[in-house]
């Protein structure tokens, strides 16, 4: 089983050439998060992730969680290593210094997340959730509430989930049934079932914040009648500092655990609530608004689950292709006896593409990353729209598109193990069956692509998406020159602006036919999400080419320079051109799809 | 959990429209093998896998095998069901009347087997390879021992297994270690370590006939000093009727049992030859010959494997996308309720996508399999040597692309299924997870890709490829006045036209690219084999919309016929463009992809 390695030095290599560093730092409360105190702070996560939360990532597969009489105890070790996760700060990384959190931009949080996914992504679910229920908190909750939990959250000390789902409505939300009663006090009383709740029960943290969607008695049928809710599994109660801690029991039972194809360690919930006691969070009947301000963030985290298996998935391959000796090139004699199987040109052809999509896919989510944080903190109100414009078109890309890549790259780590990656012990297989969640919760990636080109896409008439377009453009225009005078940036940079034509153009095309039939959109929809993912990291590749082509003329000796060369090379040739069928199956209409009639004849 | 049904309506199809039925019939010792037969024998296969195997199922899953004191117990079940299948004769339903045989095609034995696979496949892997051992003695085996060990094979009173894996060697055979010292009477004594043998011990049947690769002492290093030996669980004993009945056990021990992935209910074991009895069968030195008689059948079986959970996952997707309602088409009032979700364009999109590869691909298989029967027993050597290299071009394809087919299909069905699709109680992530290892053993797909490109393609200067794009080429040519005529079939045909062109001009090129750099051929093998897999199922569907039009236009009511026409024209538009990227890949060249220094930098 291979050992997990952060990869520092790749994220080092992002932080200087796609993400601009010193603008973060330049934002207001941001002034203390040099380069220096970023890459300090991400030393420390790597030990955490490969010293405390790895060793446990295949005993937590093996061991499970196990739900007796309403409680669910969490595998071996996972106590343990929550408490040193919560002591050293993580759960907090970017939250408020007001309420205990470390201040730091939610860039640095997303690298963070990135490094424990990879080493134990059961485990990261755990607190996952509280960073989505800090946020909805922060921005609708009171004065009284945001004092009360913000703290346990930003410490971890409590965990928080998010109750949307239950056993009729999944994506569809208007269906939510759960029912708050007011109380005298102004309390509400909840009465429903939800299900596939993450984190809903566990024994890692003193208490759990739910934040639970439900229906007042006067709401309207449907998504413009559902209000948000936080409710304990204790009920606060002040201590006599002036704080609070876990009170009495709320009426809020575990009532059954998934048994899952993976996630093993991570405890997916039904749970009940029998009048439990909350208090509603913002105004009555605009809980979806909150629900996406959660959600949103989510997303951006199950994007990082994709990116952080698909770096596991890429050290493992790497490992065992270097160690494995199996055959010989065409030409060396058999006397020799076998090679390691890196050397085949087909064990390059899949090593190559699982590095391309990792590296390439985690320049793209640490640039959107960092517009989370202009969006949240410029002082200029039109450089925060423009960041929050590409927030939103980049969220769906990044959930959906990552979590493909992640599956990808352990499905291709177990082709490179041959028969050894199908064994559990090996370790490997655990990475498809973990990640493959991830393409359906927070918004099945169907659901993202619909969100992409039913909302994101025609809003303000393309405005947000000519704010990934405009810059991709006049990167081709400053490097035409380049291109012109070096055959090989020529076949980098080539192949990216030809294909960033034709996406133009089909972005054009879809905009118009979904427009006159919005039937077009969901059937281009998938196809449509897929070309951006594809070419926004073929993009990020063609800066980190340029990049790394200026550092080595410089003279810079650094083997990876030459790599990223050779990956850009590989990503142009190997997986930009993927964006062909895509746009023929966009261009090909709603028509080209079959008929309900006919999928049921 | 979804009842499987046998698709015997679709495969009717194929035999009438794809497969030339009297042809097969016209062939010696085929005379009886007329439709009526051959539907009456499926409908029969299909009971017993609706009713016997596929309960075992999702039960076999769970409770898996198990190991005790050197015996595997299989699954509840699984002893009665295997009882059944022996009695039925579906053990030997291809083999020779003389040896107890069912004497049908073999290609009603793959019809069988996708049956059989759709229900259980872990249940099919235990008689699985028996056809392969069944085959090689047939082709290499002494007069003696074909009388000794077919009928045994024939009847399913015993089955078979292949031991070729050693814990050094897999794909690279010339590693094999396990050594045989002649005995005075002519046996030999084995001894040596074999694992990921399937299926090497289980309850189901009274003995195990172990076809296994080993060294005589003579025998030159690498491939060309490999042996085919024959080993049983119990050595044979004659018995008073002058037949055989199993004896003492012979010096073979299961010493493990791999956990796995999936394919919870197929032993995979690992066993130990302590000098146990066995006899030559064919020449010495010779057994990598006789390796691949048995492996060429394998593959094709693995190939319907693919097809087989393909066909249960499209079963799945469908039923759960008619049932599960979650919200609404645009423009339909929230007033109404949630609608199936079959209606949503991107549910459709994946369930079309299933349907159109397992359609398109069970034609292809079928029209492979109908030439391994004439390549057996055409009566014109020249029509037999022009069969042979279509099922020799052909094999690594079937076993390739229909396994990635078969896990795409499994993996679409989890996403159609959301949640749902994740939990082990609804059935559907078990797909995914038995399927996994079927592009990986009998060869991984890169080892097949290879083949292709390595051997079969150059093989004659390109006469095998001829075979495949002659054909093809004269059907655009008899279709181009139909296309020209009717801009329906027109959508179908010309993509169709359009694509094989492109495809012969890239066969060329590879061709010489590795005739001029071996290396060429590794890197571009697995393009290749894509490119070539995808069109070929083009073609069919091309062929398939053909018929289909022309029973429509003869007055003929059935929806199956406007299906056919749909799936037809989703195949052109969203899936035989898939051969674009690979075209680039092919023609992007060996230094497209990084060199091993640039991997480990």
């Amino acid at each position: 089983m291979t050992a997990y390695r952060a990869p520092l030095e790749d994220i080092r290599f992002v932080l200087s050439e796609i993400v601009a560093l010193e603008r973060l730092a330049a934002l207001p409360g941001l002034e203390d998060a040099t380069a220096d105190v970023i890459v300090q702070v991400l030393e420390e996560a790597a030990r955490l992730a490969e010293t405390v939360l790895a060793p446990l990532n295949a005993s937590g597969d093996r061991e499970g969680c196990r739900l007796t009489d309403g409680r669910v105890t969490m595998p071996a070790g996972f106590r343990e290593a929550y408490a040193r996760y919560a002591a050293g700060g993580w759960a907090g990384v970017a939250a408020d210094p007001a309420h205990g959190g470390g201040g730091l931009p939610a860039l640095v949080n997303q690298m963070v997340d990135e490094l424990i996914i990879s080493a134990n992504i059961a485990f990261s679910t755990v607190p996952g959730l509280s960073h989505g229920a800090y946020h909805a908190i922060d921005l609708y909750g009171s004065a009284a509430q945001k004092a009360l939990y913000l703290p346990k959250l930003a410490s971890g000390i409590w965990t928080g989930t998010m109750c949307l789902t239950e056993p009729q409505c999944g994506t569809d939300l208007g269906l939510v049934r759960t029912r708050a009663v007011p109380a005298a006090d102004g309390s509400y009383h909840l009465t429903g079932n939800k299900v596939w709740i993450t984190a809903a029960e566990h024994d890692l943290a003193e208490n759990i914040v739910h934040l639970v969607l439900a229906r007042l008695p006067d709401a309207p049928a449907g998504t413009r009648g559902i209000s948000l809710f936080v409710a304990a599994k204790h009920l606060p109660e002040a201590d006599r500092a002036g704080g609070w801690r876990p009170g009495a029991r709320n009426a809020i039972t575990c009532t059954g655990l998934e048994h899952k194809m993976g996630l093993a360690a991570s405890p997916t919930c039904a749970l009940a609530f029998e009048g439990a006691t909350a208090w509603l969070v913002g105004e009555p009947h605009r809980g979806m608004r909150a629900m996406f301000a959660m959600m949103n963030q989510a997303r951006l985290m199950v994007g990082m689950q994709g990116l952080g298996l698909a770096e596991m998935a890429w050290q493992a391959a790497r490992a065992f292709a270097g160690e494995r000796r199996q055959g010989r090139l065409p030409g060396q004699p058999e006397s020799d006896g076998p090679q390691p199987i890196i050397v085949h040109g087909d064990v390059r052809r899949m090593l190559a593409t699982i590095r391309a999509q990792v590296e390439g896919t985690r320049a793209l989510a640490l640039w959107v990353g960092q517009h989370v944080d202009i969006a949240l903190r410029h002082p200029d109100p039109a450089a925060r729209a423009a960041a929050d414009d590409l927030v939103a078109l980049m969220t769906p890309i990044v959930k959906a598109h990552l979590t493909d890549i992640g599956q990808e790259a352990a499905d291709l780590a177990i082709q490179v193990h041959g028969g050894s990656g199908y064994v559990r012990e090996m370790g490997v297989e655990q990475y498809l069956r973990d990640i493959r969640i991830a393409r359906i919760y927070e918004g099945t990636n169907g659901i993202q692509a619909l969100d992409l080109v039913g909302r994101k896409m025609p809003d303000g008439m393309g405005r947000r998406l000519r704010r990934l377009f405009h810059p991709m453009a006049a990167f081709v225009e400053e490097t035409r020159p380049l291109a012109a005078d070096d055959p090989a940036l020529a076949a980098i940079l080539e192949p990216f602006a030809t294909w960033l034509a034709r996406a133009q153009g089909i972005s054009l095309h879809l905009g118009q036919a979904a427009f006159a039939d919005p039937i077009a959109a969901t059937t281009g929809a998938h196809d449509y999400l897929k070309l951006l993912g594809i070419l926004a990291t073929g993009w990020m590749w063609a800066r980190m080419a340029l990049a790394a082509h200026r550092r080595l003329a410089a003279g810079e000796q650094n083997p990876m320079l030459a790599a990223k060369l050779a990956s850009a090379r590989f990503y142009m040739t190997h997986i930009l051109p993927g964006i062909g069928p895509h746009a023929t199956a966009i261009l090909a209409g709603p028509d080209s799809v079959p008929e309900v009639g006919s999928l049921t004849a």
